[in-house]
């Protein structure tokens, strides 16, 4: 791995290796400093833009949360952590800022630019052969990975970037989500409506109306009026309870947590020094200045005072920082609009009228104004946008590491940068009810995975919009594989729990079946957390002489012994596949019932009823399963069966722990199973 | 075909036939008049709902222009014709209102509800077994169309709706257009590169920058100075201007047709009887009340303005109509903004504050509050909402009747509603620069054609966002064979006339093959319109007892004898393909350059490089081609030479004509050609 260095960089924290400058010839990409031959649409003064020509075979992996393909080739994708729920294939942002690619082809390695500002990836959009890089400011630290296959380029950034985080093992189960359940009666009912059904679940999580006024770390006292008994009683029960935690600090009189914060310096400030202002869900907040290390210890801290309520569970939303309006940009808008009384608005005129409010959110004109303090010194926000959710969540990680040393706590976001990973997951924000975003997720794992972001998954069945039975259920036939598999619906649209639906048996058969799996994705993903590797792999990244497994879209390795091959489309009764060896074709339904047909090495089509998972099963390998349970801790890992498809021998080594403590950093102790041919 | 009346429907003109009301019991669906058990969001007072079940096997086709699959099942559907540019999945209304449905599966059956406003098919998306039709009001008029096939079915609904729209032959050549040219100079400038790259093209349109301050009829005396000489000197190189007209006439003393709509009573009214005012392009507008005979003969006559300057098509847009603004909400709004002021804008008063901004555009509240004069009553404009498209291209329609009764001028229309096919086409409107929405055309044509929309096609390459080489490229590969064949995009994306790309080899042959093509598909197109039959068929309605087939949704019949297999993901090296029967693979990069490879029934796997366009001739059928030309006029049909795939033997009947007449109105008359095997 290879350190190149430009210019100055602030240190971001993605790389935890000791990695030595090189002061060779910049290896594969060519260094060009001015305005390259690309047709552009706009300048730049960029003395940092890399290019490299890809042939028609080159493959570009990586770039982590994205739209599009596993292989990034024909977009332009910019790093900008971007509050967009309209995930399209047209978006050049989402929340995360994954700067990692890999190129395959004629020649193979890693590209990691570590820059916390704004960075546009042309992967053969503007010219259909050229990747060009260009990093806004002229500082940054690039490094080239090289490696004989793709999968040990992965495992050498990865050593770099630290080991992946793991959440408890109950975070791992069913968890329901909506925006919002306004009670613990509400909740209750969710809980009772999932048990009375006997459909499996973990957690429930509580969305922005438990705080009172969306204010971070309070409770709404009427609705919510003892959060520790509730939370003690749900425990008894099973179920977790995981408040969200928003970035914005309501301004209040009298509100602890804003008092502290302007007390102590600890929000962001305007070039006056003065606390800025921006209106999120609380309306005026301040954002709690992550980037400066005694406000986010200090930030981190107050979640303690969930933590004393029995709560072990958390998500980080809305720090991008999403903003919905910067003070000082809505008094001038809302002043704007005289102009346009009585004028005869045309195109031109009402654009601007209309536009004028639409950009008032997330403005990025907005993140010029605002200030950090890092090390003393004061840097404006957009120089170092992409940072502010990973220090969120980082300020919340060493937190827990100080308050519960031994323990984990579920802790997952929606902004991140590489590094991140090492604190918590991601969820993979507001995607919509529709199949493209179940394609989406799918096509995602493997890039995330790449990024070091093992503990992640979509809001299934889709976030925004209205969904439907047949596509909740096949969403749930790849979500039971998802690490964090959370159903989590918006306001205002058909509400999603899948006791509302009337395929119940499917339904509870389906989450059963994570139940069932988990002993084989547990052992897998925490293998995969610790040695470095990847939960989901491209077909490519195993088969990788295999010309047609590596064009592979739609199917994904996960684990070592299973191949996935999720059906993503409405009334389809099932889908190709690709096998680049022989493998046992396996539909469940249950754990009890289920069809296995050995399938030859090509191209098959499969018929996949709604009701059914299908997945592959690898040549002389082994998948434990248990019983299922109603939580993860029903799962019962003394009676374990194995599927598998064994024509001489295999072997599995399984990993496993109590769930709750530490115990792999110690190192991985499996428990190894053996099958012979004729066995089963 | 059966018909029920309920209530005292307005004639919507989509039937030409004359179909007596039956008396008897309503076939296979079923009315209920209350509100059904099917969980709702919202109650309703129609007294119009029919719901149908669905087994697990039944197919529902139709609905036209509307997102998803040709089957339609999963999804509430809304005919509204809507101004909407994010044809995303959720959305559940595009431009046209087409309430065709075809029930295919235990029991075949068509249904076609005649009814100008608000219908809501919900097929499976709350239920997912039930079908229901809930109508707004309690006038319509039901259809239910028997037949022994899917095709017999659609037949006869099409006979029931009369002739399709056939353009003159030159409309079937390639378009330039964009948003916009802004000059003749510009528009000389594409059509010259066209020319120097050897790029075939016949016509190049004119957005809404080539009018004086968008005013219908009017031409920018600076940009355009002489557009009679100008179109002259266009068609002496074999191009074709086509100007777009807009719904809303500019208020403007002075403004000859401003004037004698008002002196005339020719607008839309407000409740008092004033002209209804709206804000659209030029700002305040009145719409031409389209729907009273002598507003529409006006209007209609107004292109005459055009005809006479040598202009022989057009299109007509923002005929939904689409409002940017209503005065009087506009005016609310503005005066609204006072209130937030100075106030803490939390969730709730932030989002009503920016919903009343957005709520200004295309508020279905406005279309209540202006009126249309039918037969001489008053009718408010949400009753009627889904014809105004529809007459307002009649209008033009019947003008040019009148005005040039032998010639065929080239005329289509964004919003529609069954009927208009009888006067001009449809283009699908906003579509974005990205993969979904190429797959989005193919899956809609059959759905048009089914409702009498031959002449139709999409923005190829997308109008909104930025396209790509590789998305042009394989977007033209099917784009070559819609009827319409379109090149636009929108103001601030990046420029999409082929020659701006790379490969212009592949550009110039896919485009060339259009041409080379055009005796199969003008013939198949004519024959389609003339014998009601679809251009584009889906599998099952040829092979309707292939279970497989019938399931096929990216695939389409072409005609007789063709079956096209387009590639629709980004760095697909090709794709899945589905033979119902043994066929002859076509991969063709020019007429000379090509390769055939007969392939059996079944599932295949078809290479497909991005220069070439790849289709299946069927058993004993041909397929008569040109060698291109640089426009329709050059393409030579003295010497066509045949594609085909015959076993035994093959006849096909060609139709052509001049192209600028209506001979095909005294019947079809063909030139038979005969292959025999081994002949080739």
């Amino acid at each position: 791995m290879r350190k190149y260095c430009y210019g100055d960089v602030m240190k971001t924290e993605a790389i935890v290796a000791t990695i030595e400058e090189c002061t060779g010839e910049l290896l594969y990409l060519k260094h060009v400093r001015k305005k390259t031959q690309l047709k552009k649409e706009t300048e730049t003064s960029s003395e940092l833009i890399f290019t490299y020509e890809m042939s028609d075979e080159t493959i570009v992996y990586g770039l982590g949360e994205n739209v599009r393909g596993i292989n990034k080739r024909g977009h332009r994708y910019i790093s900008h952590c971007s509050d967009d729920p309209s995930h399209t294939e047209d978006k050049e942002s989402l929340y995360g800022a994954h700067n990692f690619l890999l190129i395959s082809g004629a020649e193979t390695f890693g590209i990691f630019i570590d820059f916390p500002g704004k960075i546009t990836f042309d992967i053969g959009y503007t010219c259909y052969h050229t990747l060009q890089i260009e990093i806004e400011e002229s500082n940054a630290d690039i490094y080239i990975i090289e490696g004989r296959t793709e999968q040990e380029i992965i495992t050498k950034f990865r050593k770099a970037i630290g080991k992946s985080y793991i959440p408890p093992k109950w975070a791992f189960g069913y968890g329901q989500s909506r925006w919002s359940y306004y009670s613990q009666e509400e909740v209750e009912a969710v809980v009772e409506a999932h048990r009375k059904n006997k459909i499996p679940l973990d957690s429930v999580y509580l969305d922005i109306d438990y705080m009172d006024h969306y204010k971070d770390f309070t409770v709404n006292s009427e609705t919510f009026p003892d959060l520790s008994a509730f939370a003690k009683k749900m425990k008894q029960k099973g179920i977790h309870l995981v408040p969200i935690i928003d970035a914005g600090v309501k301004i209040e009189e009298g509100y602890e947590t804003y008092e502290e914060g302007v007390a102590n310096q600890y929000f962001c400030k305007n070039e006056d020094g003065s606390d800025y202002v921006a209106g999120v869900w609380p309306g005026r907040v301040h954002f709690p200045d992550v980037l400066k290390k005694e406000a986010r210890e200090w930030f981190g801290n107050k979640y303690k005072v969930l933590l004393d309520q029995g709560i072990d569970g958390f998500w980080n939303d809305m720090n991008e920082p999403a903003i919905f309006y910067s003070e000082e940009r809505l008094k001038e808008v809302l002043s704007s609009m005289q102009e346009y009384q009585d004028k005869n608005l045309d195109l031109d005129m009402f654009w601007k009228f209309k536009g004028s409010v639409n950009e008032l959110s997330n403005n990025v004109e907005d993140y010029k104004l605002f200030f950090h303090e890092i090390d003393g010194k004061k840097i404006s926000h957009d120089k170092v946008h992409n940072l502010y959710g990973f220090q969120m969540t980082k300020a919340a990680g060493e937190a827990f590491l100080a308050l519960k040393e031994e323990e984990r706590i579920l802790l997952f976001s929606r902004a991140s940068y590489i590094g991140m990973h090492r604190y918590g997951g991601i969820w993979t924000g507001d995607n919509i009810s529709i199949w493209s975003h179940l394609l989406l997720n799918i096509k995602m794992m493997p890039s995330l995975n790449m990024c070091g972001f093992l503990f992640s998954g979509a809001d299934i069945g889709g976030f925004g919009g209205n969904t439907t039975e047949d596509l909740m259920l096949r969403w749930l036939a790849f979500g039971i594989f998802t690490p964090l598999m959370r159903n989590h619906s918006a306001l205002g649209t058909r509400r999603q729990e899948v006791y509302q639906f009337e395929n119940l048996p499917a339904f509870r058969n389906i989450i059963t079946l994570r139940y069932a799996l988990l002993p084989y994705i547990y052992s897998e993903f925490v293998k995969a957390a610790r040695l470095d590797g990847m939960l989901f792999k491209p077909l490519g990244f195993v088969f990788t002489q295999d010309d047609f497994a590596r064009r592979v879209e739609d199917q994904l390795f996960y684990g070592e012994s299973i191949m996935l091959t999720p059906v993503y489309e409405q009334n389809a009764k099932g889908r190709y596949v690709y096998l680049p060896e022989r493998m046992k074709f396996m539909k469940m339904k249950t754990v009890d019932d289920y069809v296995e047909e050995i399938m030859e090495k090509g191209h098959h089509f499969i018929e996949v009823a709604i009701d059914e998972v299908p997945f592959f099963i690898r040549e002389n390998h082994i998948v434990p399963i248990s019983k299922g349970g109603e939580n993860v801790e029903e799962v019962d890992y003394k009676n374990l069966t194995l599927l598998h498809y064994v024509t001489t021998q295999a072997t599995y080594e399984l990993y496993n722990d109590d769930g709750y403590h530490k115990e792999y950093e110690k190192g991985l102790v499996f428990e190894t199973i053996h099958v012979k041919s004729e066995e089963k």
